[in-house]
């Protein structure tokens, strides 16, 4: 492949709750895109969609839509991952997959890049964007790690519904209005497509994120647990998850309990490392009563962090609450970022 | 004071979210009541209620309004508890106080009938219903502790509007009306009543319940971890408790991590017992996807259990969700369950 200073990038997925981050995102950003093309499943072809003032027509998926792409940004789901991501790299392209089909594939790097950007140069043709709620998490916790190092985490997310895609916030939307009107709620989606049993999310609590395992934990929850451990690599770091879904629209909350492993740290020590840390912005003030929200990080590009307290029993334990949109770090930023640390690191 | 087989019975805070539902549970559990008296502060003084069919008017409370009653149940703020309570015991009556104002003084029980019970008989007068969020997790904990002994706690709430009274209830109704109409959502009251800075709370989530402690933590973290402490009878357990106030109106749930001290304890062990154990219900299938949520447990009076887990990579660790109606176990009904027992067992 040729170097030019501009990228033919194909977006797939373009129409879903992701793919439209994905191109507000590359549009601020200001990417260096010689050629864009919209990709979707059969189901959305056709729909248009316009960025930087053109007006695009998303076409259906096929083997030869990748021909000539440099750069694939894959968010349809991770049948149309497996599907297509090999027919792209056989083309030529990177796959940067925001998908689950290959996160805990070997030789697929999962990649963080305030976390684990080195990573990004040992792939063969797919990186993949790790889960939202793990996204937030590791970035927040990395500058923990290097400084003091971890043992434990212990997390219990506060999950948007957009997480779920559009038809999830149409869903709650919809819910809620009945609700207000004193209306039946009608549940049909949440908590997972497709599965058996929906419960209303308005107004609710659903401690349901994706399909159970095996174990009792769901696939949600084992996502945060593995993929964890693989980003920040560290196998042998005790992970314990339960996901939420909560009824609002954007961005992830976590309450997250974690086991530093150098005795003696106090509060502030963690605190100006979350200052300083990159993507992280603190917002931890009790005296004023700062600390992030889902609503107040809905559409920015960093993770907020804040409520940091040293545990009343564990030495070296200390609580976090930490905030960040779902469908931007945790989803189309995450995914744009890695792109651009891709193309400044002559990785591609 | 007589044994009367009837009680001349106090309702102070009666037209407050947990006083309208002292009424429904003391008609609903057909409450052996000879007079009822209906108080308030100088605020409500004068509004009409109805209770089994006949309309009250809600007087002021005064020193005197205590006269001749046997059981005053109050749940009018601390600050109305703190003047009118030693008033009600210097009268005869006992009073079950469901405030923090008396909770944590030695000579007050506090009391949760399904663990401590029998603490009822050393109250000198007064005797203090918990928190909301602290007693479903003492009741869903209580039969593990007994059967396996615990020895740590990391909770993570997610706590219904209604726990700040009928006024945090209306305004989560109106920023949620005018969020779905496109408006700027009105922030006047959440997360804590009078303080300075107030948030949204429609599509939103508030790490902040009650006001901030020196150490970091807010006061109902503090609840949640020396209320346990002192209801279990335990304490040297560790507590850690995270707080946070979620836009739905009813029900508190709780992501609940407990490490037992008897070794091999499995899933199913856990299981059995809370299937026995009073006032819970297992509800654990994730087969059926069968978990409680606050919209399912509202109006209920028991303390709801599901998603039971065993920790990944500690042995003896378990992770639970909890959910019980805040104003029905975590107010109302655990106050007059209080008053059943202290009849039944003749410790009035």
């Amino acid at each position: 492949m040729s170097h030019t200073s501009t990228y033919n990038v194909a977006v797939v997925g373009a129409t879903g709750a992701v793919g439209q981050k994905m191109l507000e995102t590359l549009e601020d950003r200001n990417f260096p895109i010689n050629q864009l093309k919209l990709l979707s499943s059969s189901r959305s072809a056709g729909k248009k969609v316009s960025f930087k003032g053109t007006e695009y027509t998303v076409e259906e998926a096929v083997p030869e839509s990748f021909d000539n792409i440099h750069i694939a940004l894959f968010s349809a789901g991770g049948s149309v991952s497996k599907k297509f991501a090999p027919e792209a790299v056989k083309r030529g392209a990177v796959v940067i997959d925001n998908t689950s089909a290959y996160r805990m594939a070997e030789d697929v790097p999962l990649v963080v890049p305030e976390v684990n950007e080195a990573d990004i140069q040992n792939h063969k043709g797919i990186i993949a964007n790790p889960n939202c709620s793990t996204i937030q998490m590791v970035a927040a916790l990395e500058p923990v790690k290097n400084a003091l190092g971890i043992s434990r985490i212990i997390v219990s997310t506060y999950q948007a519904v957009s997480g779920a895609g559009n038809e999830a916030a149409n869903e709650l939307r919809e819910q809620s209005q009945a609700f207000l009107n004193g209306e039946e709620l009608e549940a049909n989606l949440l908590p997972v497509k497709g599965e058996s049993k929906h419960y209303p999310i308005a107004f609710n609590a659903l401690p349901q994120i994706d399909v159970f395992q095996e174990n009792g934990y769901t696939f949600e929850e084992m996502k945060m647990i593995n993929e964890t451990k693989k980003i920040m690599h560290s196998p042998e770091l005790h992970v314990a998850a339960t996901c939420v879904r909560l009824p609002f629209f954007t961005s992830h909350a976590e309450s997250v309990y974690v086991e530093v492993e150098q005795a003696g740290v106090t509060v502030e020590e963690i605190k100006k490392l979350m200052d300083h840390a990159p993507g992280i912005v603190l917002q931890d003030d009790p005296a004023t009563q700062t600390y992030p929200t889902p609503l107040d990080a809905a559409e920015k590009k960093d993770v907020f962090v804040g409520r940091i307290r040293k545990d009343l029993d564990h030495e070296n334990g200390f609580h976090l609450w930490v905030v960040s949109d779902n469908l931007l770090k945790g989803a189309a930023w995450n995914s744009v970022q890695i792109a651009e640390r891709l193309i400044a690191n002559q990785w591609l």
